[in-house]
């Protein structure tokens, strides 16, 4: 029998699905997404289709999370071709509703996490995570699933999706996935469709000034001098405009107060090439 | 067989009950309660035994939803009584948390309602509602109840859970029950204990005026006018001190703009006695 992927729009309908599954005692994986999918989606696909016995892919770009000058309305969408590529990958159920169907009315309840949302895109993009918690809870609430995964790009949105479920005791596990790169270094990410070939060429500084960062750190170079060279290396770059090169105590992303060996770090970018903004993250740990 | 309750006080503990109780196809009703369980209370595990097979019941003082100055630290408590109360009226399973259980780290996540938090208690206990809000979305991701038993005494908390599970998408139906009186009216409620003999006595101005009122709005008087009257009405005790009084549309809690025939709408009561705060409600229609 050749599995086909079931494809839903609706809330209702998608409770069918996982009200079945969830009877028959199916461990559920799910994918949340925005979309556009790339290598490190179907990596997300990957390590779900492994744990569980029903993966559930969604497709939602979440209007909650983009501020009212960020790129909601042109975010790529291509939902034929993310269909396809799900479905090979090995997605069971892609649930790809509609703004209509996520927020029929003006949705009025906020999930909000503090500290750890803080620093970095938190700063930069006031209301970010709000959006990505709230929307996040709703979909939860929505599959239900055993096993959520998360790319590691997106450290910080791991680490508050984290912080939420030990908060509010969601029944589900988060699995961080690592970053997958392009054959150059460059993070996958669809946004990196924005980029004119000029601006995908020096983006390659952000990987390499994270591996550089890591050999200094290995060095023994203490971390101020290691963020003021990064910030130096970035510079050089003409296109690139920096948002943030910030380096943080890991997981709770608070300051790193002392350079104790072992303690586990986060190097993280944020830089933008004309109207895109890329991020990207090393996390290790002080030699 | 005798069915006797169970009785546990850790989340790893009741999940296992859970997952055997989804395991069986069971549905779960759940009455979520600060204890210090009274009639109002009983009526509810009557409504949730009547729709489901597991009774769900859980005691916990939140200090989330408890201002600074306001009794969390007095608020009565009276597990072992209250333990005997519910296995009598039909509980299956009694969860009992401390404090530390539910919050071993400070919670850094919050839910709120936007709107229909705005009036009433809302704006006299700033952050109350974001305390229930919280408390209740983890006790639903614990619990996972298919359906949830709030009484109507506490109207605008009803408003705000049913707003939320709506906005969230929590596959739960929330099941508001009547407001449940001692014989001469007065509302039940665990702070009634708080009261002297003097001011139990004239605290039945509080259902006493909501009757008024309601033979008022029949005999056609104007919405504004009905304010005033209880307010003068409540003012006669000399015990009493009035927080608010207010009529509000029905369930939006938005103002009452229009005075439509067949609008449902809500008489609303907040009133001291001396340190204690009653609230009582009607909720009716414009004939």
């Amino acid at each position: 029998m050749i599995k086909t992927m079931e494809q839903v729009t609706t809330i209702a309908d998608i409770r069918i699905h996982i009200k079945e599954a969830k009877r028959e005692g199916k461990r559920i994986g799910f994918v949340p997404t925005m979309g556009f999918l790339h290598e490190g989606h179907l990596s997300l696909v990957k390590a779900a289709r492994e744990m569980c016995d029903l993966v559930v892919m969604s497709i939602f770009v979440n209007p909650l999370q983009f501020g009212p000058n960020e790129d909601f309305e042109r975010y790529p969408r291509s939902i034929e071709r993310d269909s396809e590529m799900a479905s090979s990958a090995g997605v069971d159920l892609l649930f790809t509703p509609d703004v209509n169907e996520m927020y029929p009315r003006p949705i009025l309840t906020n999930v909000s996490v503090a500290n750890v949302t803080a620093p970095l895109c938190g700063a930069s993009r006031p209301g970010h995570f709000d959006g990505v918690a709230t929307v996040v809870t709703k979909l939860f609430q929505i599959v239900q699933p055993d096993y959520a995964f998360f790319g590691q790009k997106d450290a910080q949105q791991v680490a508050v999706i984290t912080q939420m479920v030990a908060d509010l005791s969601m029944p589900i596990e988060i699995v961080p996935c690592p970053i997958v790169r392009e054959a150059d270094g460059l993070a996958m990410s669809s946004r990196n469709v924005y980029l004119s070939q000029e601006e995908r060429t020096q983006a390659l500084v952000l990987s390499e000034s994270l591996q550089q960062a890591k050999k200094w750190l290995e060095e023994g170079m203490a971390l101020g001098e290691i963020k003021d060279s990064v910030i130096q290396k970035i510079s050089e770059r003409p296109l690139a405009s920096i948002d943030y090169v910030e380096v943080l105590r890991f997981p709770d992303l608070e300051p790193v107060t002392q350079e104790k060996t072992g303690q586990s770090i986060m190097i993280a970018l944020a830089v933008y090439f004309g109207k895109t903004r890329l991020i990207d993250n090393l996390i290790t740990e002080i030699r």
